[in-house]
């Protein structure tokens, strides 16, 4: 068999899968604990709704069976994200839903991006979303990013460092942009997102050739791009720059109560970033993304923000608003080469049975039967070699313990690392807490 | 948006995924007991990886870019089981794991099959292998079978029904055709493979119009396709049907020692079937199916083999043994219409905080965050509707718990069930045990 490494495509080798586990097992903790149900969608979805002549299409992944007739009846692809899934399936399923729907997801993602630094073409997402019927109420849109902050909290017992999220209102955005005279909102957008790839010279430039405007236009969205607050006062410098327009005054007025009562529950961990456009379409009230102290280089690791018509029939719409965690693009910063984390061991088993020779290995068998239905992971070792080798086996394995069943005094088991040894009954021993399963630690 | 139901995509409603999560959970701590580590690998693979001209084929969805220009340089498909990607894995990281590598895996793979009764396009797999340098020791084909039946026994808490395994070998049966003067071996496993589906008339048929048969041949096929037995005694009568090979003895003689030490360990849990055969091509030796108990139409439930030669490089080979559940299957059946279990919630909230008006939403939040501090999942009534009302919204989602921040003796909590309310504290109260999170239940 070829090997085939693709690029873009990362797995882990089985400790830092572990620690992926860890991560996942803690946002869902987050999540569950604020009342988000878990679901989960198929990776596929038609290709109409995907491909929309947006910036995303290039980066979709297309699906059909090898040897398909003809054209597909169907024609699929690898869905992008987790809330255009999300919101299909809350159409689909609006009659056995209970609205306001709250609901987790965690699941790779695909796009055909070029793979770089923490971007990947296979990478996991872990979201909330709220979706409403008919109307969404906007302490949802506070909710949201404080979640988040809560579900990074909690990776910080692992040692990931805190986070910063930063936010804007896309009506603050379109609002200025459309009273400084510009009518390319999309154009304007897509240029603004740019600013942290390629800094506030080449967006202004690029404001004059892909949105039409003159140079002072283009200095006007710099200037509102660069307002930073951690307190409302930002207000007063959008008002400073002197344009008016109603859906601006609306948009500052909602980026105002969501630092307000955000600052109220949780000081500090949202701010205002006038600069914040977000690549994708759907987006049209609040937007959000996340940067990891200290690791700001990494871009987002969790992003979002208020959709109101992604969801909808010809009767009903379902306006959300919701944040998505980069699952790899972390693991990329914490297992990379500056690692941050690992696991206590590779294999979940604390206890390896020794075998003295092959014709006793229904003993061991039964020492390992033993030990696990009471809960301690164990293994058998594959091989009747010297017990010296079986050690080996444990040791290369970060396995701690080590089971004889004919030593002096019968049943005894040695703590590899201190070398320990001592008689033990295999439906009475215990391991130390901290020895029962592999732990994630910071590497230090 | 249009709705877009896909035929054999299957999404569950958040308690059904509720009742899924817990099976997955299950099955992993038994994985996991036994010393198995997790892995996760990329969705896709090389075409050249999946397709060979097997009979798999037409079923793989292939994958491309959306916008690629020209031809793909690595054209890709989705994984459609989770062997041939660990296999690729394992000669991938040979250099940084260590052997014997026991991992489990539980992700979604895809079959472009005609979806029907528990045979889905998606669908989630739970697989366990065990894979060697060089050589696997043959008590690695006694212990998969009997971790999968301990896996079904740990979900037999859930009320899901006991499973027997049934094994055969691929020896036995090449050898016993081969010694009926048989050559074209591919096309009689083909043939055998379906007598479940088409009887042994139609198979005696096909044997004579697929793979070269006399009447007189397929016959014999046929007498050894009808041995069943839980000990060892069927080598006795496939002894005596009379035919001599040296592959059939070898295989005999494997299956016996599999019956005997599974018999040893778990009595009654394995049995011998002569009519497995197994489609996928790559297995040699111990093939595996396994039938849920009062669910026998349902097919198999958790199916694998032994495989020499699957991962190999040009130095080295790495054999392997696993099998593989069918989560999305089991769930066909548990969820399906003669629901089998349910969640006794379909969100993980044990209290809904009730909002007595908007301006005291900050009161209620705090309630929130104080029990979620203490681990007890607790959400906010989204809108500050009347108090009859938002007791209803808790009912409709199987909460069991409302907070009242305005209570006669100030802070109560009532239980909706019941009726009984009583003050609390939001620091000190605790749900009883069995209502903090959602349960999984058996339907009476």
């Amino acid at each position: 068999m070829a090997t085939a490494k693709l690029s873009g495509f990362p797995e882990w080798l089985p400790a830092d899968r572990a620690v992926e586990e860890r991560i996942i097992d803690l946002l869902k903790h987050t999540f569950e604990l604020n009342g988000y149900a878990g679901i989960h969608t198929r990776a596929v979805e038609p290709l109409s709704a995907l491909a929309k002549d947006g910036e995303i299409d290039k980066e979709i992944f297309a699906v059909s069976r090898l040897h398909s007739e003809g054209s597909e009846k169907n024609p699929m692809g690898l869905h992008f994200d987790l809330t255009v899934p999300t919101a299909r399936y809350v159409v689909e399923n609006a009659g056995h839903l209970n609205f306001p729907f709250k609901r987790y997801q965690i699941q790779p993602v695909w796009r055909g991006e070029r793979p770089q630094d923490g971007r990947y073409r296979e990478f996991i997402q872990a979201d909330i979303d709220i979706i409403a019927e008919d109307t969404l109420p906007e302490h949802f849109e506070y909710e949201v990013p404080l979640v988040i902050v809560q579900a990074f909290d909690a990776l910080g017992e692992l040692g990931v460092p805190p986070v910063k999220v930063v936010a804007n209102n896309r009506k603050l955005i379109e609002g200025f942009a459309r009273g400084v005279g510009l009518e390319n909102i999309t154009a304007v957008l897509r240029c603004i997102d740019k600013y942290d790839k390629i800094g506030p010279q080449r967006v202004a430039e690029l404001l004059q050739e892909e949105a039409g405007a003159t140079s002072a236009q283009a200095e006007a969205c710099l200037k509102l791009a660069d307002i930073e607050s951690a307190t409302t006062e930002f207000a007063d410098r959008v008002a400073a720059l002197g344009v008016s327009n109603d859906m601006l005054d609306e948009g500052v007025e909602a980026l105002v109560k969501l630092i307000d009562q955000a600052h109220a529950q949780s000081p500090g961990s949202v701010v205002a970033q006038l600069k914040i456009a977000r690549g994708l379409d759907y987006y049209t009230g609040t937007v959000y993304e996340t940067l990891l102290q200290g690791h700001e280089s990494l871009g987002s690791v969790a992003s979002g923000g208020r959709y109101d018509a992604l969801a909808r029939t010809d009767k009903r719409v379902y306006p959300g608003v919701g944040m998505s965690i980069g699952v790899s693009r972390l693991m990329s910063r914490l297992i990379g080469k500056d690692r941050v984390l690992t696991a206590t061991r590779e294999v979940p088993t604390a206890v390896l049975v020794a075998v003295t020779d092959e014709e006793t290995r229904a003993e061991a068998n039964s020492v390992a039967r033993s030990l696990r239905e009471r809960g301690i992971p164990a293994d058998v070792s594959p091989v009747a070699s010297k017990f010296g080798k079986q050690i080996k086996f444990a040791d290369k394995r970060g396995i701690p313990f080590v089971w004889f069943t004919d030593g002096e005094s019968g049943h005894e088991v040695k703590d590899i690392r201190s070398g320990k040894q001592e008689s033990a009954a295999a439906d009475e021993w215990l391991p130390p807490a901290a020895d029962l399963w592999p732990q994630v630690v910071r590497v230090v």
